[in-house]
């Protein structure tokens, strides 16, 4: 079952207008909730910045947190599986004909939930592997938009190198990875990106944030280079279904000799706990 | 009505399902034909662009052109206008659930067709204004991608002004308009920006620059700057659906001290020329 514009049906009976300005322009925004032991992580945070993109499109949230609530408390009961990934994303609705420019529309709200396996401490402690590419897409990547197309590309180089992730650099300076934000973990600081433009303000890149200021690191929110990376102590990649997952491999070279800091491990240990919050 | 993946439906009956990843990630690509006088125009320039951009984002063209010809034929003759619109969108199609990496699907097409009414010589005489801004758009312009929003932006932008157009720069050089593409006429040269990543190569444009040459003006493909076009003693932009369109007033202040420079109507004339070739 899924939800979409007041209805709970069935996935295969979903379907939008060809003028669902969603399918005609990328016109829209959207959110990943994770649902961690039947409880839906972080959801004002998540509400909030759903509010960003929306405002910054110009499209009225047609919900109020309560409403976003007990949809969602709905869907998550339809599954006994307790971790969920709930993919919730808002259109500006359909026109009666292709215009790029816009009056008031009804939006149109699709909502789905599905199981969430995340990758225990072990699997995880493996180490995984990345590319670095330039980083092509638009100067809004605060906003979490529907025009994903860089991303998609991003993706799919991705698999066909059969590594984890594609770590994108604008102007020499890391912004974050196609689908993750990037950290970087040097002298017992851990650099990111500062919001801003050019990346998402990840929710789970605060919780990194907390989570290594609870382990001592010292966190610095400030540009780096591809350079930086090659000589870091340790690079992590983080988002809500990857939680902190840690690179030791960039195009082929190993990050700190292909050996995980023990600053992971602490960091790591902690992110959990704050998913038991 | 409307083509949809093989059926000609009514348009308010035309849907496709939530899952086509034209409507989760922009991920498709389009095409935008005129039909002048009933005869479709330059529709292999057309599909010669489409096939660029489906090649570009590893979408298998699902169509030849004879099949293309037969179903915008037939769409075409179900309207009595002579002169119309068609609009074609080809999608990566469905999967079953929402990733961003993708395996073989199978492509969703739509097209419409509705009628054009372009601009007389005596109303795009009166002259248009336009705005400026900064590029905000990704590096792969030269992809004639559904993930719009950038340009939805500016487009609702211009409507605010109250002007025709927004004219984008980037690094200091003008790139092209929000839909369209810029020339500069400076000292009997016709400038506009050399194709590439961060312009959509226009059919227009094509057409517009042989029209030049037909009215002894020099055309040079190479950058200009804001400063350069307020200088300019010419500012037009163009379209297949604005074919030649002079812009008087950029930022409020005149181009040209807002007189159209005569070359415009000699390259007007000639281009109506090649509408009926």
């Amino acid at each position: 079952m899924v939800y979409l514009n007041g209805d709970f049906i069935a996935k295969n009976k979903a379907s939008i207008s060809i003028m669902d300005r969603g399918f005609l322009f990328g016109d829209g925004v959207y959110e990943v909730i994770p649902v961690y032991n039947g409880k839906i992580f972080r959801l004002q945070a998540h509400l909030d910045r759903l509010q960003k993109s929306l405002d910054s499109i110009q499209i009225t949230n047609p919900y109020k947190t309560k409403k976003y609530l007990d949809i969602l408390t709905q869907l998550i009961s339809f599954s006994s599986v307790k971790d969920q990934s709930i993919y919730l994303q808002i259109t500006r609705g359909a026109d009666t004909q292709r215009k790029h420019i816009f009056d008031a529309l009804i939006p149109t709200i699709y909502i789905e939930s599905n199981p969430l396996i995340s990758k225990t401490k072990q699997e995880l402690s493996k180490g995984f592997s990345a590319i670095s590419a330039q980083d092509i897409r638009w100067s809004r990547c605060d906003i979490k938009s529907i025009s994903l197309l860089a991303n998609i590309l991003y993706a799919q180089d991705a698999k066909k190198h059969n590594v984890e992730e594609v770590i994108l650099h604008r102007n020499n300076q890391i912004t974050e990875g196609a689908t993750s934000n990037v950290f970087m973990l040097k002298d017992n600081t851990l650099f990111t990106h500062p919001t801003g433009p050019n990346i998402l303000s990840g929710i789970t890149r605060d919780l990194v944030i907390s989570s290594a200021k609870a382990c001592k690191l010292n966190v610095q929110e400030m540009p780096f280079s591809l350079d930086d990376i090659r000589q870091a102590d340790g690079l992590w990649v983080s988002s809500s279904t990857r939680e902190i997952m840690p690179i030791t491999l960039l195009d082929d070279q190993p990050i700190n000799q292909g050996v995980i800091h023990p600053a992971w491990s602490c960091v790591f240990d902690h992110y959990q706990q704050l998913k038991n919050d």
